[in-house]
């Protein structure tokens, strides 16, 4: 499958609503992207399958605040600058490359490393959505390196990580990020094609392009986009339970920097009923309480949209006032694994509560 | 000349005194150098001169917050694997180690690093007496890179940075330092023979020697052991004016952990006279005041020693009732440059005075 420039923006789209708040707005991301589509025409997206046992296969994303990202542009040389280092570290050319995670705008920043390097993307992720840290990716839930791990910045520094576990990656990496600037670009997880082969999460590209692209068309057809998002979700495989969580108005909104994060809960109210809806963040948004009870909790996806045109509002952009529609949907299952659990569930995020999977805390499709 | 095990406490002494304040108690490095001295029967010490002009020449130290370093202890192969990544990295066997700063514990860190690498140590350093940050380097004023750097930390992980420039990779250093843990070996600054010749401070390890030794000598033979230092600063040549500025008692401390270091400003009530000194530090002591009028200014060394036994009390160790007196030095001819002192004078640390030298503020010595 090829990767066309009509299909960037349903890329980008789709990404996005995976965020479930986070991974950052991907609108430089998809101007880069059509920047380095321009040069090589199309991207060629491949299946894991495709790639053979011994393939170098490279994840790659920003690691960063958000809130910089849109202000401190890249020098355009990031990423081929730490690929390129990757390769002379392992002693082999990098064969192809994924998304670290595929929401938001490092959804689409494997698009820019293939268009460098001249090869394909798989069509996989490390999270199947977004996630605030970097140790919270299926890699190191299933025991692998984030070693050698390249960090690049837009001042043109570069630093190679090989630290004794992945914990303490994320801790180097993401202090080095913000001497660096706030933003840089991150080669992590290198992997073998087997190694990509049976663990990482297999279709996530795919499925953000085809969640995109059903909701543009049905904008274009007059339909309801929520509906269709729900509907191509499900069809996805990967994330088979979808629902419109909640629909209302932002009434109130309490968000803080805090270690490096952006931190806060937004209270939506009903239209019409008497219901509210509270939901907490910390990047990406993690808990969704319905009039106290919970409705969706982490992994599983929390995404707050504009109520008329399904954009995906992440948590940095959420106002007092905005018209909104919460999707829910069920997180991909190698997420929901019990060990899974102990990286993204919501102990790793310090809520005491357990997880509980959505379609079991809403049985009734309401979208 | 051979640095033999009866000499390492003469060392440690020396350092402490060129420490300035600063650069860490060297108790836990003289522990290790002893440790390594077993092993080896001795040091090599040879002077920049016998440097061959292709040699690769490797200034080591740590990095981080001396408090962590008491509580912290190294894992021992922190420094053998940073500078084996060194080799690595330029494709070259190290000839020669180096303090990166003579001062505090790291006047003792290349003595390890030359006895896991069995290779000498070169009578120099990078700052003639210790500073907080890395940038404040002979080798940085005179524009040579501190890249490839090499940082290791006790947990077993590894840094390679390659950064823009020297204050960015102090700032990336720093914040790594940090995510390790606190506290980390670095090997930086990597230089050729040649550049070691013309830029390295000559001398300023046996002038460390030399003056822990006529501090024990003097103690020895029942002398006055500040009239002994201060006499062999001076002969050293490099510390070529050498005072004891004030006599007293610690009457009032303030110090705080801010940013990473150790502020503060600590007042002396002299003995009889109506006389007061005080002394404002960032990690090392910055600026002496007698009687609000200034006697001695960064780079120029002040050192604060037990009026008793001149054991150098580092800023960490001040406490009030100390008896104390207070020694200046001049510093290195090579800090009081005009470019150097943008990097090391008062302005640096954000003091509004300019430069004057000790000599000057302090025509009659006192000692």
């Amino acid at each position: 499958m090829r990767i066309e420039r009509s299909m960037l923006a349903d890329l980008a789209r789709g990404a996005a609503f995976l965020g479930s708040g986070g991974g950052g707005d991907p609108y430089y991301s998809l101007l880069l992207a059509e920047a380095a589509i321009e040069r090589v025409g199309s991207f060629e997206l491949i299946s894991l399958d495709e790639l053979p046992d011994g393939a170098l296969v490279a994840p790659c994303g920003w690691i960063g605040a958000p809130t910089v990202s849109v202000e401190k542009l890249p020098n355009g040389k990031e990423t081929v600058s730490g690929l390129k280092r990757l390769e002379k570290i392992v002693g082999q050319k990098i064969d192809a490359v994924l998304p670290i995670e595929i929401g938001g705008g490092n959804g689409l920043a494997p698009l820019i490393a293939a268009a460098e390097l001249g090869v394909p993307i798989v069509d996989c992720d490390g999270m199947g959505r977004a996630f605030p840290e970097s140790q919270m990716t299926i890699f190191n839930i299933r025991n692998l390196s984030a070693c050698p791990s390249v960090i690049t910045a837009a001042c043109g520094s570069l630093a190679v990580l090989e630290t004794d576990n992945n914990l303490t990656h994320e801790r180097a990496a993401r202090n080095l990020s913000v001497a660096l600037g706030g933003i840089a670009h991150m080669v992590e997880y290198p992997l073998t094609g087997a190694e990509a082969k049976a663990n990482a999460i297999p279709g996530s590209v795919s499925a953000a392009l085809a969640t995109g692209a059903a909701i543009r068309e049905a904008h274009e057809r007059g339909a309801d986009p929520f509906a269709a998002l729900n509907e191509a979700l499900r069809q996805t495989g990967l994330y088979p339970y979808a629902i419109t969580l909640f629909d209302g108005k932002i009434t109130d909104l309490q968000r803080e920097t805090r270690g490096g994060f952006s931190v806060g809960k937004v209270v939506i109210d009903g239209f019409g009923a008497n219901d509210q809806m509270e939901i907490d963040f910390q990047n990406e948004n993690l808990i969704a309480k319905r009039n106290g009870e919970i409705c969706a909790v982490t992994p599983d996806l929390i995404t707050v949209m504009d109520r008329e045109t399904a954009d995906t509002i992440t948590t940095e952009k959420l106002k007092y006032g905005q018209r909104v529609k919460v999707v829910g949907a069920a997180a991909p299952a190698m997420l929901r694994e019990e060990k899974a659990l102990t990286f993204v569930g919501p102990n790793a995020f310090g809520l005491e509560t357990a997880f509980e999977p959505i379609e079991q805390l809403n049985p009734k499709d309401t979208s």
